[in-house]
C-alpha cells in the first residue's frame, strides 16, 4: 500500500491507509492505546491494543496500517485504527533531551540549537522555515517576473570589499583568501556583463565579535543589483513592489503558520521615505536620543520605528541619504550634497533589514573615491578594471533572509530562524 | 518616456521607443550611421545622422530616443530612427580585450575568464547561465511540488564530512574550522528534524588540486534528502522523474537558448539502472579496459557511456551497487552482500553528475561502521548523536549544477558553466 500524509488521511475519504512518522504521544488506557502519529503534515491519533504499541517509545519512527474512522472525539476529528505497527526507526535515549509535545519547548534556546533534531521536530518550529522558503520562493518569483537573473558568485574571495574588517580568513591553496561579506562587486560586475539586472541568494560571512539576537557570523542574504535605473528612487520603488507581492504571497501560502504565530499582514504597504537626518532629528526631540553619525543606533530604530508606527501606522520605513564617510567607497553621493548619499536602508519593526544604494559607474570617478577612502585601487583591480567597458547606471539591495523571518513572525532571536546558526561561540551542530 | 526592451521594440507595434544598452557595432556609410545597440533582450539596428553619433565607442552604454520602423533590409526587420543619443556609461580603453561583435569570442578561455565583464556580453555566453537558472527553477519546482522542503545548512564546519582530505581550513574566530564539501550531514539530520523531505541548492567546496576540465573548487550542489524511503529505487525514481521534468521544462523556458547550442533533448526518458560491476565487465569486455575497485574512471565513464549510446539509445544511465569499502560511511550495506552498498552514481554523456545512496539510519549500526572505517565517533559526534531519536529510512543525492550544466549544452570546459571559476589556479576575478 502506499504511504498517505496525515493531512490527506484528515482530509480524504478513504477506507484503508497506511501512515509513517514519529511517536508524538502514548497514552494506554486499560487495554486500548491512543499514539498519536506526528509526521510533516500533521498529527493523527492512532488506536491499538496496548499489545502493538508495547515496544514503542516517545519519537521512534513508525508506520501503522489501520482503518479511517470519523470520531468527534478523536483531537483532529479523525482516527485510525490500527491493523500492524511496525517500527521503522528505533531510539537510543534514557531521556528527550526535552519533552516536545507540549504546546511550547521548555529549554534554553542554547539547549534547542544544540540539539536541532529534536527541537524542530514541534510544527510551531518547522513552520518559521516554511514561511522563511516562501519568503525566498516569493523573492525569486518577483524579480523573475522583473526581468532578473539569478546568479551564483563565488564566496572564496581575494580581497575585502567593503573595507576588509570583520572576514574569516580561507587558506586558498597557501594563500591567504576571505569568505565574501556580501556579492557587491560580483553583482555589479554582473550587470556590467549584459544580465543588467541580477538576483542572488546565497551565504554571506561576518566575523562579527559580538553576540546578539540579530547578528550572525553565516547567513543569507538576498541580493539585488538592477542596471539602468534613473536614481536610487527606483530601487526603493521595486523593494517596496517586493514587500507587497510578498506579504500578498504569504497570506495565501502560509495563512496556517501565520495564524500559529499570531500574525497577521497588511494588504498593501506604502513605505515613506525620508532621509536620515530628519530621523535623527525626531529620534532627539521626542526622545532626547542621539543618534552616531553613520544612523540610527539599534535603540533609535527602535524608537523611530515606534515612532513611524503611531504616527503613521506602519512597519516599515525608507531612511535615505547617509553620509558619504559612512557608506562604502561605491555608493553614488548625493548631487546636491556630496556629503550625502544616494543610499537608504530599510528598517522593519525596528531592525534594519536592507542596505542599499545608487552606485558609483563611472571608472575615474570610482578611482577617486577610492582614494579619497585610503583605499589602493590595485588592490581592487580587476572589480575596478570592468568599469572601463560602458558600465551603466545601476544600484542594488541586499535584503537579510534570516532579519525578514525574524521579524515577520516576531521571534525574539535571529538563531530561531537559523536551522544551524554560527556565531563567536557556535561553530557545532 | 518609459525605456522598452529590444525584444518589446521587435515584438510590438509602437511609433516612439526609449531603449537603452551598449554599442555592440558602429558603421557609417556617409553621413548616415549603423549603430547596433545591445540589451539583455537582443540587438537592434540604429539609423541616425553620423554627427549624433560622433562620440560613441563600441561599448559604451546609451540611450537612445527615436521612431520604431519596419524594414526588411534591417538585420531583425525593424530598426530604430534615432532622435536622440545620449551616452549613459563611457569607456576608458584603448582597446577591448578581444572583440565581441563576432559569431565567436575569439580569446582563449583563460582570457575570457579574466574578463568576466567583457566575455559575457555577447548573448551566447550569457545564454548559458540562463539555462542554468532553468535547471535550478525546474529542480526547485518539481521538487517542491513533491512536498519537499528547502533549507540552508552552513558551509563553515567543524568537522570533515566526507573523509577529511581535499577540504579549505577557515580560521573562525582563532578556531580551525572547513569548509563543507557536501551538506550531507545536515540535511540527513533534517530529515529526522521532522521535514522529512529536504532539499538545498547552495556552495559546496573541494580544495582538489587536479585542475580538470571537470572539477571546481567551489561549486553549487543541488542536494536531495529523503525520509521513509523504501529502498535507493526510490532516489533514483524522483531523480528520473526530475530529469523528464527538467527536460519538459527547458524544451518550453529555454527553447531558443537550446537551439543556440544546437541542443535537442528527447520528449522522456527512461534511465536504464545496472550495477557498477556489471559495467566494469562491459568496459573491460568491449574496450579492454580496466576499471578501478571504485567504479569508473574518467575514460571508463566515456566508453560506457557510448556503448550505452549505442546499444539503448540513451544518454543516461544509473550504476548501482558500489563496493562498500569505496563509499561514505554512512552508506547502507546491500541486504544480499554486504561487501556492496544500496548506492548509485547518475553518469549523463559520459560525466558523473549524481552521488546517492541509501543511508545507515540505526544508531548502533552507524557508530560500528564508522569504527570499521576507522573514524572515531567522538569526532561525529552531533551528527552520530541525532541518530538516537527515531531517525527513519533514508536516502538522497546531489546534482552538481555546473556539471549538467556543461553536459546539456555540450560545452567542453566546466568553467564556461561558472560565472566566476575558482580552481588551484584562479582566485580573481
Amino acid at each position: 500500500m502506499k504511504r498517505s500524509c496525515v493531512a490527506d488521511v484528515l482530509a480524504n475519504d478513504s477506507s484503508k491507509v497506511l501512515v509513517k512518522g514519529w511517536v508524538h504521544n502514548i497514552n494506554c488506557v486499560g487495554k486500548i492505546a491512543f499514539v498519536h502519529l506526528r509526521d510533516r503534515t500533521g498529527i493523527i491519533q492512532i488506536v491499538a491494543d496496548e499489545s502493538m504499541v508495547r515496544d514503542l517509545r516517545l519519537e521512534m519512527s513508525i508506520e501503522v496500517t489501520g482503518n479511517r474512522v470519523v470520531n468527534g472525539k478523536a483531537p483532529s476529528g479523525v482516527e485510525i485504527h490500527a491493523e500492524a505497527v511496525r517500527i521503522l526507526g528505533t531510539v537510543y535515549y534514557d531521556m528527550l533531551p526535552f519533552g516536545i509535545n507540549r504546546k511550547r519547548i521548555n529549554a534554553s534556546l542554547d539547549t534547542q540549537l544544540d540539539h536541532r533534531t529534536v527541537s524542530l521536530r514541534p510544527a510551531r518550529s518547522r513552520a518559521i522555515f516554511r514561511v522563511q522558503q516562501e519568503i525566498e520562493e516569493a523573492f525569486r518569483s518577483y524579480f523573475r517576473e522583473h526581468g532578473f537573473t539569478q546568479i551564483h558568485t563565488p564566496k572564496i574571495i581575494s580581497s575585502a570589499t567593503e573595507g576588509g574588517s570583520e572576514m574569516f580568513t580561507v587558506d586558498f591553496f597557501g594563500r591567504r583568501a576571505f569568505l565574501a561579506q556580501s556579492p557587491q562587486f560580483y553583482k555589479q560586475m554582473m550587470v556590467g556583463a549584459g544580465f543588467e539586472r541580477v538576483f542572488e541568494i546565497g551565504h554571506a560571512y561576518r566575523a562579527e565579535l559580538h553576540n546578539t539576537w540579530r547578528h550572525l557570523s553565516e547567513y543569507v542574504s538576498m541580493d539585488v543589483e538592477m542596471g539602468f535605473i534613473e536614481s536610487y528612487e527606483d530601487l526603493m520603488d521595486i523593494e517596496e513592489g517586493y514587500i507587497n507581492y510578498l506579504f500578498r504571497h504569504l497570506k495565501s501560502a502560509c495563512a496556517a503558520e501565520l495564524e500559529m504565530f499570531g500574525v497577521s499582514l497588511p494588504d498593501s504597504v506604502e513605505i515613506p521615505r525620508l532621509p536620515l537626518a530628519e530621523a535623527q532629528r525626531i529620534v532627539l526631540e521626542k526622545y532626547g536620543r542621539r543618534s552616531p553619525l553613520s544612523g540610527l543606533d539599534a535603540e533609535g530604530e527602535k524608537l523611530f520605528s515606534e515612532y513611524m508606527k503611531n504616527e503613521y501606522g506602519t512597519d516599515f520605513v525608507f531612511l535615505t541619504k547617509y553620509p558619504a564617510s559612512k557608506r562604502p567607497m561605491y555608493t553614488m553621493p548625493d548631487p546636491e550634497n556630496p556629503e550625502l548619499t544616494q543610499s537608504f536602508d530599510l528598517i522593519y519593526k525596528g531592525l534594519e533589514i536592507t542596505t542599499g544604494s545608487q552606485r558609483i559607474h563611472d571608472y575615474e570617478m570610482l578611482k577617486s573615491n577610492m582614494e579619497k577612502f585610503g583605499l589602493d585601487p590595485e588592490n581592487f583591480r580587476f572589480y575596478l578594471d570592468s568599469f572601463r567597458y560602458g558600465m551603466p547606471p545601476h544600484g542594488g539591495f541586499a535584503i537579510g533572509l534570516e532579519r525578514i523571518t525574524m521579524k515577520l513572525l516576531d521571534l525574539d532571536n535571529i538563531r530561531e530562524a537559523t536551522l544551524f546558526p554560527r556565531d563567536i561561540k557556535r561553530l557545532e551542530p
